[in-house]
């Protein structure tokens, strides 16, 4: 009975006290016998459980607590605000990462106006119980501004090179991403004329013959640290080779990481990594 | 003069008015007239530019914002706290991300008891100039429990399973490091009899040969979607294969994608893979 209520997750809404409600349109084409069941059912399970987590976190003196939303794939912080009961219980029940908003006093969900959506996936609390990330997948920019996140303003490299007080357009990029960014720039500037030698990116970029037998020749490489037993060193080392090299390729075929990311985990998420290949390999 | 003068950036002293000051020991082997040079030069640029940047972020009615900590290489969301003028000053003096406890109201340094301090490499304010995020590599644990990261206590997935109401010793896991997790744990399983047909993650585990037989066809596979000009969501598939492969091979080895990412990032942070390419191709 519990499974067959599942389906009923997304749209039931929970208040902050733990009660549930449905909308009409929630219903669907389910009777209403099956309806009541389930409702019963919440009621004496899914109700205890949201109120239980709802009272397991330590909400500050105005009721709120840390909202940080996360890209599932890339780990980017796409934005924070801040959450109480409510947008909490609203985001468990919608599956769209939901706030309060300190200034205008009202809940409000990402997207409701941008139709920019995260979509949360899981919910996690940190060891205080007093900050919460919602890990998700945006549907578009999470920024007001149309920037991919909120935190594109870097301070300290400018501090460092005492050039400005602060860089705008510059988007927190971890490693991959950075070095995403750095090879999707010197693909932008191929038409551009050099002068000196052309980087290794550059000419990668511009010999496809080159780049595929790099690949080749660099995955063999992390092959053979495992069949000579080589340093554990010398397989990242590799490894990072083949990353670089297989990232410039996915350049080239304006493919990004974050694409290659979301197959991998549409896969595991159903094991269909596992279940694909055993059937390729025992069929 | 002012690139002379960036040795001082690591030792110095920013209080939150932006006043700069050195401990006798940052003096190391320095000439008293190349200090005073570089503290006119501090008082003239640096702190004005340090005061400008603490102005710039829109402190709460507390003197607060949010600091959030995130793992230069995986993108994981280590912890999170508060800043103050004092803290975010001190995190930028000292490389090393500082906080205000609000509990104690006293700053404090992460790792000052525990010594797994997270090394900041930038800093980046959101939209709203409200929160920050310390972006670093953490020199051990995070948590003050022991584990990577503050964020554990999954909350979602119990959820939507009815089961319990919070799973501790979940980690906030995005797509790759999920993956990873799920390799390793199968790997772990290794001498656990099973029964019915072996997972194909277990069967490559077991089976060297195969695996790096499958790594190289795979990668033959992505190198001709870009020969051959196949569809893009060919390239992000294949990339898929040869990531989940690859990273089978690495838990063999016991690598991590975290040692990976490091290789990359110091290769990338002084263009080492370009400068390294490109003198094998020239050499």
């Amino acid at each position: 009975m519990a499974v067959s209520c599942l389906h009923f997750l997304q749209p039931m809404k929970v208040s902050s006290r733990g009660r549930l409600s449905f909308s009409s349109s929630d219903y669907g084409g389910y009777s209403l016998k099956r309806r009541s069941t389930c409702l019963v059912f919440a009621s004496s399970n899914k109700l205890d459980k949201v109120k239980t987590l709802l009272d397991s976190v330590k909400w500050d003196e105005k009721g709120l607590a840390v909202a940080i939303a996360q890209n599932v794939d890339t780990g980017a912080i796409l934005m924070q605000g801040f959450a109480n009961r409510d947008a909490l219980a609203t985001t468990i029940s919608s599956r769209r990462a939901t706030f309060f908003s300190r200034s205008r006093s009202t809940l409000w969900t990402k997207g409701e106006t941008s139709n920019n959506f995260i979509n949360v996936h899981d919910i996690y609390l940190d060891c205080d119980r007093d900050s919460i990330i919602y890990l998700g997948k945006p549907d578009g920019p999470t920024c007001h501004t149309g920037a991919e996140t909120c935190y594109y303003t870097r301070v300290s490299a400018s501090l460092k090179h005492l050039e400005s007080e602060i860089e705008e357009n510059k988007l927190t990029q971890t490693t991959l991403y950075s070095l995403e960014s750095t090879i999707s720039q010197r693909k932008a500037e191929l038409d551009v004329p050099q002068s000196g030698a052309p980087s290794w990116t550059r000419r990668l970029l511009l010999d496809s013959k080159l780049l595929c037998s790099k690949i080749r020749e660099e995955v063999d490489e992390l092959c053979r640290t495992l069949e000579e037993n080589e340093e554990k060193s010398r397989t990242a080392s590799e490894m990072a080779d083949v990353l670089y090299h297989a990232m410039v390729l996915l350049a080239l075929k304006d493919v990004k990481m974050e694409d290659v990311l979301q197959v991998l985990r549409q896969r595991f998420s159903q094991s269909g990594i596992e279940e694909k290949r055993s059937r390729k390999l025992n069929g």
